[in-house]
């Protein structure tokens, strides 16, 4: 067992699903009519993302028993549109120029290609959900539209946080849960509902996904500033550098006191400092506060938190087997 | 009958069903939090609509034999928030201010915001969805769908015309189909699908709304230049003024030979002429050309179209009284 889960830590994004899902949406026949509304969205679909959101649908489906995966694509496809229009709009709200290493729509085309892409794009997905067997799709629907929501509110509270100084955990907490980790849960949850799970079983998968997603998510702020740039792939410290209200800077900005929140008054206040000081001198704040290692310790309550869901449903753990693979990859990535 | 249609004509804003509809939706119940969210989306409800397309969802129900009002009332609000959703949305993409008299979303407050609460505001059109009878989702959602969909390309191509010099006739009208006239027919299709229509009698209604919304656009098209500015409630020559490529325009450009094409770049191309000037100019050159009676004449044919529709549909004349009434009324506006 223990081999079989080391293996499939290694191997998820080589996972059979994925080349399914793959397979899948290169299928997909969009117009090509108007080009501007159609391109962006083949554009986004042939970024290399990691497909994790659909595999979740199909690996839930799969632990729950249901064999025909065919009918299970599009409900997981239909996440993963979800997933790109958000990314579409996000980052015109944020201004990113970049997505996956290369130009972001907005960017490569304009703003109001990104907007309207953006909203084809989310149709594309009920579009999908509406190819599921009809006796599930009402279900389906609700799941569906009640994360799509939650992730609306989740952006909206991130932006809100920019300019609030007053941002406690259990808010930030809750914002992350929105924008990002409510999508793993119903993920997980449109899997269950096709494999006509129990409500009780699909709560239960849905909040091993929602807490997964939360400490997935205080990872990456961790790894942001402790990660292997190797690894981990983005710019070491570019949370520091954007005074970004990460779980790090919330802990610290509640705990300094005195010469400390002088410290991070300068750090996060003067932009006389160069970013190789700013980073090293943060960190250095950081430790003294321990708050790395709170954001550990936070990440690790909700990864166990996110077991003992799946620990509780009543399945066998070689059912469980593959999406604990899956799990345990999140966890352990670019340490 | 004919007194009927003629208090139909005069009384269909103050029809009953516009009071349901405005009950229902003030009685959705939308979070206070975030405020940025939901307030836009408060607002823009709340701005005096005409409800023409959740009226004809109810309409085409009550015409096909749909008893119970209540349950065609999720639908038809459906289609009025996707209705919403594109108005904030295209505010944004034609940096248009004012929307019903008063400011648009992204002028009141933000891009962002009404990038974000019209996204809210197209899921919250889905769970009206899902508050449908479930036997009746899956074909209600497949509609929806493609016609949310059409309005999309359609809007993408109105905003490609703005750039290109060879727009047709037939191009124009495919546009405003799209954008505009998918909208109505889908509304009508979605109150048959409900009141168990057959599929013959879904086309036809289907038809009649997107051949009425044409008219309806094209007759906009004529009133924006001719029609009495007390009662159209638009500056009438802003279309001219804007170089709106309307049907007057296409025509004149493909007609007009010599020093009429002399005259039409002039008051296309130069800014020193003053507004009123412009405008009166316009309209000799359309006189000459006769494009205002070109206008007409096709919108009649599109009318005539639709009526056509509504006629073979195999029901009593008295069942289509109402529908007929509301038609008549969109085709007799402001003159």
């Amino acid at each position: 067992m223990f081999i079989f889960v080391l293996i499939l830590i290694i191997m998820f994004d080589q996972h059979p699903h994925v080349k399914l899902i793959d397979n899948y949406i290169s299928e997909l026949e969009l117009p090509n009519f108007p080009a501007h509304l159609y391109d962006p969205i083949r554009y986004i679909l042939s970024l290399s993302g990691k497909r994790i959101r659909p595999l979740l649908v199909l690996m839930s489906a799969d632990m729950f028993g249901h064999r025909n995966r065919q009918q299970v694509l599009p409900a997981s496809c239909a996440i993963e549109y979800f997933h790109n229009f958000s990314l579409i709009h996000d980052d015109i709200m944020d201004k990113a120029p970049m997505r996956r290493g290369k130009q972001s729509i907005h960017q490569k085309w304009n703003d109001n290609v990104a907007i309207l892409s953006g909203d084809a794009l989310l149709v594309k997905a009920y579009e999908e959900l509406a190819k599921c067997p009809p006796d599930k799709i009402p279900a389906l629907l609700m799941v569906f539209n009640k994360i799509a929501a939650q992730v609306c509110e989740g952006q909206q509270l991130d932006m809100d946080f920019e300019t609030q100084n007053d941002v406690s955990e259990e808010k930030y907490v809750e914002m992350i849960k929105l924008k990002t980790s409510v999508l793993l849960g119903g993920a997980l949850q449109l899997g269950a509902i096709l494999a006509d799970a129990s409500e009780m079983q699909q709560e239960l998968i849905y909040e091993f996904g929602v807490n997964l997603g939360i400490a997935f998510q205080l990872q990456d702020d961790y790894l942001d500033v402790y990660g292997d740039p190797e690894t981990f792939g983005k710019q070491v410290g570019g949370d520091i550098l954007s005074n970004k209200k990460t779980i790090l800077w919330i802990r610290t900005q509640q705990l300094a006191k005195d010469s400390n929140k002088d410290e991070f008054a300068s750090l996060t206040g003067d932009p006389s400092i160069s970013n190789i000081e700013k980073v090293n001198r943060m960190k250095k704040l950081y430790a003294l506060l321990a708050v790395d290692q709170f954001a550990i310790e936070v990440k690790l309550q909700y990864m166990n938190l996110a077991f003992s869901k799946l620990e509780a449903i009543d399945l066998p753990a070689t059912s469980k087997a593959d999406l604990l693979g899956l799990a345990h990859s999140l966890m352990n990535r670019a340490k």
